[in-house]
């Protein structure tokens, strides 16, 4: 059963840096860009957010142990770029907004619990590296592109992810003994909020934010 | 006596902690960003100078045995950004950029003695890593939020920290009894020149820059 | 001999530094910018990329123990930005081109000879720090600064290195006994492949590049 869920998890991984690669190629690929830098994109989206969090937290980077996201997030990137014209159809390009949300859910919530096992710096590192890790490798990509990164539109794409990992952090600590169940729980529900936001096109409301504009 | 330097100097981060994070969503505010964005850039801004600098070092970041400053980060964050009005008044903002440019101070001169007392790498380290520490954290926000970065800005910023740290490095090395008193006397040198440029509004004049324009 | 190499690739990386700094500040000249943020960039320019392999590799920064990079780029920083209208000099400009690709090669080949010997990741960390090592110091230059970088123009800067770094590899893998003469060799293929491009202005064609557009 214990073997399940870690090959189940480990799957999931894999289907979360597809899409975080193939979006980063489809989010490029209106600019002038050559296949060096699109895969080069392509493999800093899907890993860089996790190996930032690796860095800060003073472990080996997680794709020194396991190539496999790597090799993933390269052949995804080569695919998508080759087959461009199929990933822009608008079915598939939806299908794969909803597989990015449902990645940036994963991997927050699961690196919510790698810090939390690490017990490093409670309760404030296991959020906070959560959402790094789920929207670093995203926040890399705008930059090195020169695009307007998340932080600053008003789509709902970190907030979930944020409620998620505060959430799951809350789980973990008044019922350790129900970790997968939780947090399967909180993917779920980080991965319903975000897909509502796709369905609905639904944004931060501005009555919501600074009054003073 | 001890105690009340270190007690001191505590205050004065957390009040540079505060100084960072508001300027920062005030430097935001203007644009299209919601509460996440102008928290997460908030707390970047606070902390982003010295995990860069810790990260060099390879030592702990700072906020992991010590998470005030990240909380003092976000609580700030939160009540600039519900209070933006009141932020944005003359005297108030006024009065923030003088207390960043204190936390730039007193970040620089600190890290300098932070990387000194490690003797990594002297005379560089000391001087670039005050520096980084000082300036990081706004590199990193003006890089997200896609503003153009200090060091484009003809603001005279960095400049004061440079030769702050630099003064700092000297007074250690030649005379390592009077840390403190030197240290204050570079934060109060340092803070001073900064607060110059702010009142007269000082910019690096032309004659002093490159020539060929 | 082998004292002979060691003094030979000391003086190649010397000359490699003196490129990347130099052409950091003329990269960033025509805009309004102070000696402070020439001489940062210059200097992150030339150690940057290095920088974040020593980091993901987790060992210490390379510059730690040897200060001669970060003092040559700063001395070429302060004397290409002094002497700016030498520097522009069309043939001036031209050496420093071909200097700066040579820089790209020897950084990158060195590199990928450095993440072998560690045995770190293998196939895939030596070639894409390789690739990090010599364009890493040019993104952080480009982001800071605010210019397109080099992912998002279609010359041909990134290819020759990443080509180089995985020959490299395969013959490190398959020939040990040669590491000196085949790292030349790699050398020397990268540079002048980059050269040839600077020479006949050549870019990544736009029939190998997406379709869809």
């Amino acid at each position: 059963m214990c073997m399940d869920i870690l090959t189940f998890s480990y799957w999931a991984e894999i289907t979360a840096t597809i899409a975080f690669s193939a979006t980063a190629v489809l989010a490029v690929s209106e600019r002038d860009i050559d296949f060096f830098g699109a895969f080069f994109l392509g493999i800093v989206t899907a890993v860089g957010g996790g190996t930032v969090r690796d860095l800060i937290l003073d472990v080996p980077v997680f794709w020194a142990n396991d190539q496999s996201y790597i090799w993933t997030a390269l052949f995804t990137s080569i695919i998508t770029y080759v087959a461009l014209s199929f990933f822009k159809k608008k079915l598939v390009h939806l299908l794969l907004l909803y597989l990015d949300g449902f990645g940036a859910a994963l991997f927050g919530i699961m690196a919510t619990r790698t810090v939390w096992d690490l017990q490093f710096s409670l309760p404030v590192a296991p959020v906070m590296l959560g959402v790094v890790t789920a929207i670093g490798g995203g926040l890399l990509r705008d930059v090195l592109a020169g695009n307007k990164t998340l932080l600053m539109r008003r789509e709902i794409y970190a907030i979930p992810v944020l409620l998620g990992c505060i959430f799951y952090y809350l789980l973990l600590t008044h019922f350790p003994a129900y970790q997968i169940i939780s947090g399967l729980a909180c993917i779920f529900f980080t991965f319903i909020f975000r897909a509502s936001a796709i369905y609905w096109g639904l944004a931060v409301p501005h009555w919501f934010k600074n009054k003073a504009l």
